[in-house]
């Protein structure tokens, strides 16, 4: 079986973001079957519906959506902010989801975030809601949520906890378990 | 006892945008000690820590955070996108929310959407958590959910059914009364 | 392939329940691979940690659990009281969900609603949290929400839509893929 | 200004339960204009519809709302099921919530709950839902989640934590000034 393309987007566009470094912590731990690339969306504006009527996606936004589409699987790291997930994310998941082509749709997904004490779980629920309007399939053993987030990464944003490490494992294989049944 | 001062946020930046206009009816069914401005925030960019701690709140921000502040009450109308409230709606809301000054804190705030069939009632829910996390007041009755909103303007955008506009009139009482009771 | 075996769960006691009544409407539109088998759970008491321990599971709880546990998917009947699933339907699911043997576990599960204005829409949404604790795999489209559920009925409780019927039809073809994917 | 009555309502019936732990540790700390009264509802049955049209609430129910309908002011302490309340409370809160004269309706209200590592997180989101739709007063701070409950209590069920003892405080001092700015 070829091997499994997953992309990762990370709900904070802080550099030095702890959910962006969970993506690379998940880039050390994937099955050998594999690969995780880190979706950039800096520069994606936010949503205005005439703009996409009259100008159609703009450039960062088609950019993004081709490479949701290339994706067998996406995995969200999800920051928490007001109880829910950022709005810059969820502005990267509404422009994500317009139209009949959407690259989401149907597509396996799982979540994992680092946080405050919560460790994101209000942020989790509701993007779980969010993607099932979007009929992903969302895995949702092991979850994944990295409390007291400042003190699980040493200075150079690398995850320490094996624990962690660990979980985030399981998570990526029960992923990609998710995307090969989706294949069949 | 003065005029209450009510800002009103869209969640849709779209010119013809059913939610502003339920923003612009609440305008016309105004109790007589309330008056209700409604916010521009289309400049407002998105989200990013980096940027709020080096070069602090755009000018944007700062103005929207600052309409926001000199409000007694804020009177929302959100559009629902995937299940939950548009990401630039919660966009704006992660920018107002920052700080030990956020002008969201313990305010009196009403909810009203125009929508497809559920008239964005899976977006209130999740909105009504993202605000009680800043510890607002939110008013629950009525529930102002107006279903397939395309069919409920004219073409000036007016909102033509009497019992949608007497709802809002009443929303905005029950917002005035908590406003009122507030100060006391 | 054998036949698929739902079990269906309607969260109202009622003997005229309009959600009963759903699950009856399935029956008569059921796929040719499936069956559906209503379950009854009104003798099943309020949980009580203490009287687990003690005594075991009663009677009536271990006649639905091994009901359950037959199941190759369920397919939930659910009302909405106070914004969320009946305390009659959770309590049958927390004594279902106990065990390391549950018989909710990852298994293929559906969700329709027949309700007031809203069709249960926010019932539902608290069941896709409650199910997907279980690690069950909730089929999402088409989203079953039956407003107005007194006009939708005729007086031996049949569902008279088409509309509907063909809803509740696509809703358990899509719930035997699941399930027949999940047998692979 | 008379006392304030509060009602307190634990999600367990388990005589060891530490939710209902926690409310014994609420009276420990009760502001001086406050008292607090818990109440049992184990006899409670499961709610049917059809019992109340024909026999009106049971015993049980009317006692329970009489003990609700005296209360200014409502205490819940919430365990978390299937990441949301049991089953058990939710049956009571509606039977609680029938008819036009709810002892629920427009009363401020309160939160904790003892639980695995996120305190009943999920649970809480859930039961705040639940109150707003009967337009309770939800105090919202501070959120009272009491992790890894089977550590915080000693032999005799006491909260050993003076942390967790303030926290409970400042809620209830919470609670009061909500229940007398009602009054005004």
């Amino acid at each position: 079986m070829s091997t499994i393309h997953i992309v990762g987007l990370s709900g904070s566009l802080r550099r030095d973001s702890y959910n962006t470094a969970l993506l690379r912590a998940a880039q050390s731990v994937l099955p050998d079957d594999a690969k995780l690339e880190i979706i950039e969306y800096a520069d994606v504006p936010v949503y205005n519906h005439d703009v996409e009527k009259h100008d159609g996606y703009p450039e960062s936004v088609v950019s993004m959506r081709e490479k949701l589409g290339r994706a067998d699987a996406i995995l969200f790291a999800a920051p928490e902010y007001n109880w829910s997930i950022p709005g810059v994310m969820k502005n990267a998941i509404d422009w994500a989801s317009r139209g009949s082509d959407s690259p989401l749709d149907d597509k396996p997904a799982a979540i994992m975030g680092a946080g405050g004490r919560l460790g994101t779980a209000y942020a989790q629920q509701h993007l779980r809601q969010i993607l099932m309007h979007n009929d992903m399939r969302v895995v949702t053993r092991p979850n994944v949520l990295i409390s007291h987030a400042s003190k699980q990464f040493d200075e150079e944003l690398n995850l320490v906890n094996e624990r962690h490490l660990d979980q985030i494992k399981r998570l990526l294989v029960a992923l990609v378990e998710e995307t090969e049944r989706a294949r069949q």
